[in-house]
Parts: C-alpha cells; structure tokens; sequence
C-alpha cells in the first residue's frame, strides 16, 4: 500500500502527477479548441513545480490571486502575470518592483486605486476592469456604463497605464450542484454579458480582451466562443466539490490526503484520524444533506481507489477528523485511509507541500 | 493609526502581547490559586517567542496537538511535553528521538497502540489515558472500568511505560454560548466524573494526575478542585469565539488581523478586503442567526478599539472577505479594518506569523 511504500508516517498531501498532467492537458486542448488565451490561475497549486509541468505544455500567461503571488511566480521565469484580485493601495513597493520586470496586469473596480497606481507606479501597468456577471462579489454589472465609462476615462489619462479588457469570475456556478446544464447555462450567460461590453467598446478599444474563467463553467462549457481567454484554476486537481457540482469525474481529483486512523469508535460508527482543519481547511459542502468536510476513499499501492467506501469527514478540529463509517468493524486503528478535500485549493494552502505517487515532494509559496 | 506607523502593506495578525502576558498572568494564577499544575496547551500559538513568554511565569510543562509540534517545543528547551492526541502508529522515529530527549506523556485510547509503544520505543514514556467526559471525540467513557482496566492492564506489562493519569478535553465546553452558568456546570461535571475514576485507582496508582482542561470552563471555573493539572490553550489570544461563548471580555482578545479595503459595494451594504479563508481561516460561528467569519473592529493608533463597528465578515474566499457594514459610506478603499477571528488558533496556524503592537514579527512553527 502507498503508506508502506513511501513510508507515510504523519497526513500528507499526495498528489497523482499523471491525473494532474491529464487535467492540464484536458483544458490546455479545451483552450486551443475554441481559440481562446489559456491563462490558468495558479492560486490552486501554488507551485514552481506544477507551474512547471504547465508551462511545458506551451502556457506563458498566468493568474494569480495576490501580489506576494505574482512575485513567487515571477520568480521562476513568469513573465505575464495578472493579478485577478482589486489592487491594494498599500503595495506600492511590490507592484514597482514587479512591473518593473514583467507584464502585469492588475484588475480594477472604482476610479481611486487608477489615480493611485498613476502617481506611485513608475512602470507600466495593464488594467482589467472587473465585472460581476453573478457571483456579487466584486466587480461592475455590464450594465453600468457610466460605472465603466468613468475608469477608462481615469485609465486614460495616464499614458502608462493600459485598459487591457474585462474580467469576471463566475463564482456563481460553484452554487450549482449537479445540473450541467444550469452550468453550461451559466457559463454562456457570463460570456454574454461580457460580449454585450465587447460590442460596446471595441469600437475604441479594438484589442480588448473578455476574460472569464471560473472551472466549473470551463470545464462543462464545449465552446468558449465569444470569449478571449480563460483562467479556470482548480481543474489542476480537481476535488469532491468540483465532482459534486459535476465539473469532473471521480478519477480526475488529483489529490487526497493520506491519514493515520488513530482511534475507533465503533458504536457511534466513527474513526478518528490524524487529519483536522490545519490539513483540510475547514472548507465544507452538502453532501446528501450533511455538512461534511471530505469524502474518505481507500488507498491503493499505486494511490487510491475511487470505490464508494461509505465513509466521510463528519467534521474536523484542529489536528483530529472525525470519520462517519457506515462498516466501522472494517477500519483499524493505524489504517491508512485516503480523504479527497471537499476544496483542494485551501487543502493545499495549509498543507504547503504535495508528495507526488512517486515519493517526490513538491514545495509550495510559503 | 496603526497600519500606517508599522507601515502595513499587505493582511497581518496583530498581537497584542501586553493583552497576551496578562492572559497568560490571569491564567497562571488561576492555576496556583487552586494549586494545580499549568500545563498550558501551546496549538494556539504555535511560537518559540510566545512559549517564552509563557516559560517566564515559571511554567515548565506544556501540552502539544501532535508529535511534529513536541519536537518544535523540544528544540526550543521543552523537556516536559504532553502529546494531547492519540498515539499514531507510524511515529515511531519522532516519539523515539523525543522520548530520549525529555518526558514525552502520550496519550492512549485503544491497547494496541501501547503493545506498539512497548515494542518500538526504546525510552520511558507516559500515558494519559484519554476519558470522554462530554464531547464524543476520542477517549473512554469514565464508567467503562473495564475498558480503562484493559489499558492499565496493558501498561503494565512493559516496564518502560508509565500511567501517569487521566486526561479529557471539554469541547463540548464550546457548544455554549453566553451561558457561563452552564459553563461552570460543565467543568464541574469534567472534573466529577474524572474524580470518580481517582477514587477508583487511586489505591493503585497513588499519584495519578486528573487533567481537564479547555479554555471555556478554565476561564469560568473559580477553582479547579478536584483536579491535578489543567491544560488550556485558547485563552492566551482568546477571540470572538471565546467571547460570544462568555470566556472572556472583548479586550482581552490579543490578536487582530489587519485587512486593507479594496472595493466598495454600498448598495448590498459590503465592502470587501484582502483577508480571506488562506488568512482567517474559514472556521465560522452563529451572531445574531447569521454564521459570521470574524467581527469587524477600528484599528487604532497603538491597536484596536473594542467599540461595536456594525461590521462582520460575511463570508470570505480564498483571498477575498465581504465584511457586511451597515453604514457603508464610512468605509474607504485603501482603508485599514481589524478583524477579531471566530478562533485564534486556526488564524495563527494559517498566518503562520505575527506582528507585535511594537512591530515585532514573531514566527511560528512551519
């Protein structure tokens, strides 16, 4: 069992580096269908190696969610970043610095932080408007046109600074569970509204690009058309809430967390394991009308197995995971059981590092 | 104000340490007003700098959540360590390397991990064993004498192994809100039904040590007789959490995390700001019906007001928060909000860092 084989001794993050690769080709070939820029955010993995193995498939735009991101990016040979999060005024040095070395482009939703970065940014800057296509988040409706109007007259009064298009995440669709077609649905909507701006704008701004980009809508959409790039960042791995909202299959979620059964509690049908919130997050879904925390599969020799185990996280605290298990006679205390985050990007955040199936470790942002 | 003479940039965990030191003061005397051990539980802070702090009220002793975490405390001269999660099996190079090293107390629910530590552990250890006095996590009803028998039977077939008592964590402590008469009625309940099994044992094992300990009925209680040692942690930040349980006054909560303004969205009443779940953790409570993320406070010139601000964090993302503010015109982008979290310890472990009211940057275990 992988346990034994790479002499798992505390909960690690394993990463299954052919489904990753499997999952970046996918959306990679996905992007090039419908002709449109492939600029996959990095906030997922947070990783020079796995930024790696998605530059070697021809990638050289990213995303990401933070300037500290960019930088770590930057760092490793990125040299087209767009922060996809509103600028924070009080990072004057970083933004410098890195503007100064890459393209960057930054995202943008009121009038004052254009003012701001004109004045403390000696570089040049390209600026995405953000619109809020339905996740009510942060951003304009594409039907504030006097909203818009006023930032591309800010962004151009200052000849550094460049209106590069608009930008939109679609939360939303994370809501959505199951119903592939509300989420094809979505996804066509969010592009319409951009293109509503497109067909606005293009007139004066012939080169502006529309850039969706959330996975479940890219990764059930067939066409992208109408948009020009997208930047979809969890498909890398995928995990029990995208399958949930039905963006991927079992056999796509690329990383589970290995854990250590530490103690049996047969009559309430629960074990408990090594593995609580500061390896999970505490990150939750519905799931048959419970709140769970990740779904428990069982480890393999080569990973783990994507069989129904009747098994999940019932809730977690700060190091222990408490598991519902509907056989509890058939998990021992020093057992190794296998648990797929119900959100991987946070999952990966607090454990900072993967273990790939080969025994490799993979270091993260820190 | 404060984010300016640090000179802030970027979300940072504000620590309080003069609120720290008295809540480390109050705590300790509370322990010696009852003449018990203080075997402080270090997960909340996760510092050498902050055990320090601790070391200087006289304290010698300290309780961890994982054998990763006895080490870093070892490394920083601990030689007295409870290890308060059950034994995992796959530790064995750790709990050696330890055990060598200091008093390494382990605690244990099942006998097979003991024929383990008997068998691959090299060096004296202590066993707690771990009674379920309320919350249904781990541990051994204190009525299960012959369960309880079966571990001390165990125990005592191997010279190097030492009962050193028994142990319970009250988190069922936290399902109260407001009532600290229920609170004290829990912690006497504890401590009663761990008193029934020292009547037990007590002939046997003349110096066995009662150990309750969560910060709730720690920080109500007015005296802990009847036990031997107590093990709170929480209670030397506290956070909004302790306070809406009835745990402790608003200034007595010792961390704040500083977040910048980045969008305004007054017509839903939001503004949003950097400091999301990879900074606040997503752990939540119930205020007024609604589940909350943190409460909002006004960051001041040498570090928080404690006055009601009509904002609390509505939900967050990975990077983002959406604070819900009732006055919304009174909140600017590139504005500095404090956030008091739901739990200090899970926003420590994902800030990994904090910055002192003096602008100290105090690190953590990695």
């Amino acid at each position: 069992m992988i346990a034994e084989r790479l002499q798992l001794f505390e909960p690690t993050l394993l990463l299954d580096k052919q489904r990753c690769l499997a999952n970046i080709a996918a959306m990679a070939e996905r992007a090039k269908r419908s002709n449109v820029i492939f600029r996959p955010h990095f906030k997922t993995h947070q990783s020079h190696e796995v930024g790696r193995w998605i530059r070697n498939t021809g990638v050289n735009k990213i995303t990401v969610s933070s300037v500290k991101m960019a930088e770590y990016f930057a760092n490793d040979g990125w040299n087209d970043i767009t922060v996809a999060f509103p600028v924070n005024v009080h990072e004057k040095k970083r933004i410098n610095a890195l503007a100064e070395k890459i393209t960057l482009n930054l995202l943008v939703v009121s009038p004052e932080p254009i003012a701001w970065l004109a004045r403390e940014v000696k570089h040049s800057v390209s600026l995405f408007i953000e619109i809020d296509t339905g996740q009510h988040r942060t951003g304009l409706q594409h039907t504030d046109i006097a909203g818009i109007d006023a930032l591309l007259a800010e962004i151009s009064r200052y000849p550094h600074l460049q209106f590069k298009g608009f930008l939109s995440h679609g939360g939303h669709s994370y809501k959505i569970t199951g119903d592939r077609r509300e989420i094809h649905h979505t996804g066509i909507s969010i592009i319409g509204q951009l293109r509503k701006l497109k067909e606005h704008y293009q007139h004066h701004y012939p080169d502006l690009i529309l850039s969706p980009g959330d996975t479940p809508t890219c990764s059930i959409l067939e066409s992208f058309a109408g948009a020009d790039e997208i930047r979809p960042g969890n498909f890398v791995f995928y995990d029990y809430g995208q399958f949930h909202i039905g963006s991927c299959s079992l056999d796509q979620i690329a990383v589970a967390l290995a854990v250590p059964v530490v103690a049996e509690n047969p009559d309430r049908h629960e074990v408990v394991v090594h593995g609580g919130a500061v390896h999970l997050s505490k990150d939750s879904m519905l799931y048959h009308g419970k709140t769970i925390y990740g779904k428990v599969v069982q480890l393999t020799d080569q990973g783990w197995s994507t069989a129904e185990t009747n098994m999940y996280v019932k809730y977690v605290s700060q190091e222990h995971g408490v598991i519902h298990c509907e056989n509890p006679e058939t998990v021992r205390t020093g057992d190794w059981l296998g648990i797929l985050p119900v959100h991987s990007c946070l999952t990966a955040d607090v454990m900072k590092a993967y273990t790939t199936l080969e025994g490799e470790r993979i270091d993260m942002m820190r």
